[in-house]
């Protein structure tokens, strides 16, 4: 099995923090997206539109999108639910970070972190902290009423969350504020076999 | 089981679709976002962010997310493969929906037809149609390999894409360059049970 990504996109390190947890062994290829090796024809036969991570499977079949790449891998095992509304929970809280969370928070660490806060950006900067802190809020609400998004057990919805929310200090976040969300990340990271994201 | 949503949505005719298709009977409450309906107290118990469509079942517990309530309720039926592979490529298709299509697609169409493309919101509207277009060309090529998006089967990834493809028009893009698109609308269209999204 190989993995093709950035260690330093919260997307890929989703897939790495699965594969630890789960102790699933895999083959792992850097792809620089700003020195466009996503954008190189031996790439796109993989992926149809130059996205990571991808997941390329011992029989060649290829899947792309980072959540529904930790599903599959987490199929039958102890981060996924068997019941079908707690899976579906599952999902709708990945859909929730893919929608709400993501577009901010991980791109307001991206203009800051990769391309250092042009001044050029600033402003699309700045209002992504509106969003970013929305989403933040929508969190901490849940997690005031549970250990894990989707109740008392960890699941894949919790490492697609827990992605760019721990390192959201990179995109300009205060997460001092959010103590039940705090206490979350302090919680995954005691996970046997964590993996931490590594530094650049 | 009811579902709360706002029928001009592509992410509440999603579910309507989905019902119709599988011949699941549900009460039907509107639910006006121009109007703030989603923003009272009474929603706001029930969806931790007043995000429509909204389905709660009979015993009061609620799901938010268009894609995963329809994997909820397609679950075990004709719309959703068993195969774990193919499940997550369902997955993936849909995960694209929300992060490269909708927020381009939908929103044009939002600006245009619900906000009737005010002069302050013109520049948004066309920063719009580059990302739409993208996502329409990476569709395209996957439905020239295949009668719909995972395969030779319909499944509820095509319905999360023809949701907002099939009114992509609303939003000002021309879909007569995709022929391969352009097939699979009038394939889904001629499903037993084909509900059409109600007209204004």
């Amino acid at each position: 099995m190989k993995v093709y990504g950035d260690s330093q996109s919260g997307n890929c390190y989703k897939v790495q923090l699965t594969c630890a947890l789960l102790n699933i062994k895999y083959q792992w290829f850097p792809i620089n997206i700003l020195k466009g090796d996503n954008k190189k024809a031996s790439f796109l036969n993989k992926s149809n539109n130059g996205k990571i991570p991808l997941l390329e499977l011992d029989d060649g079949r290829c899947l792309v999108e980072s959540n529904a790449i930790i599903n599959y891998l987490a199929h039958g095992r102890y981060l996924l639910p068997n019941d079908v509304f707690a899976l579906a929970k599952v999902q709708q809280w990945q859909f929730f970070e893919q929608y709400s969370h993501e577009p901010y928070i991980a791109v307001a660490r991206f203009i800051s972190k990769y391309l250092g806060l042009p001044e050029n950006r600033r402003a699309e900067y700045e209002s992504k902290h509106l969003g970013g802190y929305k989403a933040l809020k929508v969190m901490e609400q849940q997690l005031q009423k549970s250990d894990y998004l989707t109740g008392d057990k960890i699941t894949t919805a919790d490492i697609a969350l827990f992605a760019y929310t721990h390192v959201a200090d990179e995109g300009g976040f205060d997460l001092s504020q959010f103590s039940a969300i705090s206490h979350w990340l302090e919680r995954i990271k005691m996970q046997d076999n964590y993996l931490p994201m590594p530094l650049l």
